[in-house]
């Protein structure tokens, strides 16, 4: 089997989980290269590493460029990106820089592989909130075609980077000894409330955020519907892995909750999980860590026509980011592209 | 002024903030017995009280009841409420049992404060996350008739009652400490997690819950529109005090955000935080013990015709529950319906 050279920019939450991801995936890596801000050893999921500075030189002889990119540390594929694409590197992008570049497909491989056949090098890794959504709801137009959804999220803080799980965490601690709360990562205190903002105002789309705007774009590119419909509202939740999303969606004629489940249950990647009378639904504190998105509260949604209601789950980092970036290369290799 | 001797009927999280509500508001109350299953003297909300063992003797002599009937306390009104109402009294019940009652108004005084005018001795409080959702929506519809709304909730454990408050603060406690986490209130752990169950399954409409029923319901009931098309999905977070909504909703004509906020603004009870840029927005840790329900994050939703979406959020216990019910008894004083 032939073997990759992968280089791998950025070791937050994502980078890491990646090494995690493809080393659990047995992906074929004959080297596997960390490029970050600047040259040293470091321990990272368990294995000594001799880190890499990331400048231009740093790409050459690498097959496979996966760039971390979270909310907390963008940049890099913008400064390196092209540049490592030119040095002959297909670079696999999970921040949001070129999401919407024609240039670049955007690419789910459960739900469009085939955006990766006219590649120009640059790839991008869908937003977390998107996949997981997605992951539930692109089997199910590709049956019966969306007309519309309403999707609100529950994100857990693993999705803004280390310093959020954190601080999540010291928050609770604190609680826990009476003393006083300590608020850096996010605007308010994340313990026992929950923040109706992700990201920033969007200029785009007047009164939303970023990360709203996300769910609405990047859906339709991946769907390849432009005018497809989409509203969300995405929350924080003092949760510490894996988002959850309650969707409500309007199909172009009737699906049935049980030919979706049929349809969802063969799904490569879903897992229905729906016994509403024995209390089962996915939840984020079982669901983060593995590999699958949960669905479950599959139901008729009789306030609109052929309208379908259900409950998407999935691990933000593997799914939602690390899994789907190893995932896309994973693609490639099959298509033969790399 | 008038007083009038009031009646309690159960003393959990809502019946004990009844309490303090009607002492808050200055409530002219010459007497308030309290209710319950046995009798004894107990302390609540800091005064000591002779409590007398429910039964219907007990009921003679009073002028309002109030029943705290939450999920976890049901039956109370069901076999005392009309009971009490032959003896004379005014019956203001928190459960649910009576709720879809024709005999029974049901009633947030800010909304639909006429339904009382023909009242047989018995009206019925409102479901917390439908109080707390209309609070933010009906001002709107009386201007621009509503014609569909999808709401999601994000919901305290205090809605659970005691038992679940003190479940999650032992399980965040037993966290911080590295101890295994007990769970008994709910079919999972709270702490951590979120939970898309609230209820059990509703037959009359299947696949949801009766919490979720109760939004489809109830907001019909209050609204006065009988086909009024609402879906909901309703889930518990680990917070402790205070229903979060985030609300999609279509008008049949329309309504932009600028406006929303002027008819909010001067709504009674509602208090408008909606400043995205600075990140103000109405929060569940810092509604949580006040007396306003918070709207924010007004936007239109484009996905939809006339769409308007909004985030609203209030005190579950307080206006939810234990002040819903308190402004129904003044409300039906200052109309001299008692």
């Amino acid at each position: 089997m032939k073997q990759y050279k992968v280089g791998l920019v950025g070791i937050g939450a994502v980078g890491t989980e990646m090494i995690k991801v493809l080393r659990q995936r047995k992906f074929p890596a004959s080297e596997i290269r960390i490029l970050a801000t600047r040259e040293r050893d470091e321990v990272v999921a368990g294995e000594t590493f001799h880190v890499l500075e990331a400048k231009p030189e740093a790409f050459d002889g690498l097959d496979i460029v996966l760039f971390a990119g979270t909310e907390g540390s963008k940049g890099a594929s913008k400064l390196f990106g092209w540049e490592a694409v030119k040095r002959g590197c297909v670079v696999i992008d999970n921040g949001d820089d070129y999401r919407m570049d024609d240039r670049v497909p955007l690419v789910i491989p459960e739900i469009n592989p085939e955006a990766l056949d006219k590649h120009q090098g640059f790839i991008a890794n869908p937003n977390c909130s998107t996949i997981i959504t997605l992951m539930g709801i692109a089997p199910l137009h590709q049956r019966v075609p969306l007309r519309h959804m309403t999707a609100v999220t529950f994100q857990s803080v693993s999705g803004t980077g280390r310093s959020a799980i954190e601080e999540l965490e010291q928050q609770v601690r604190d609680y826990a000894a009476g003393k006083e709360l300590t608020v850096k990562a996010y605007p308010h205190q994340i313990a026992f409330n929950v923040l109706p903002q992700i990201g920033s105002p969007k200029k785009e789309l007047p009164g939303f955020t970023t990360e709203e705007a996300k769910m609405t774009f990047e859906s339709r590119k991946i769907l390849g519907v432009p005018d497809l419909r989409v509203a969300s509202t995405c929350v924080r939740v003092p949760v510490f892995y894996a988002h959850s999303v309650a969707v409500h969606a309007e199909f172009s004629a009737p699906l049935t909750p049980e030919h979706a489940r049929e349809i969802l249950g063969t799904a490569p990647g879903v897992k229905v999980i729906d016994d509403l009378t024995s209390s089962q639904y996915p939840m984020p504190l079982f669901i983060g860590g593995g590999d699958d998105v949960g669905v479950g509260r599959i139901r008729v949604d009789p306030s609109v026509e052929n309208g379908l209601a259900l409950w998407c789950c999935g691990d933000n980092i593997r799914k939602g980011a690390a899994q789907n970036a190893v995932q896309i290369a994973e693609e490639m290799i099959r298509r033969k592209l790399i």
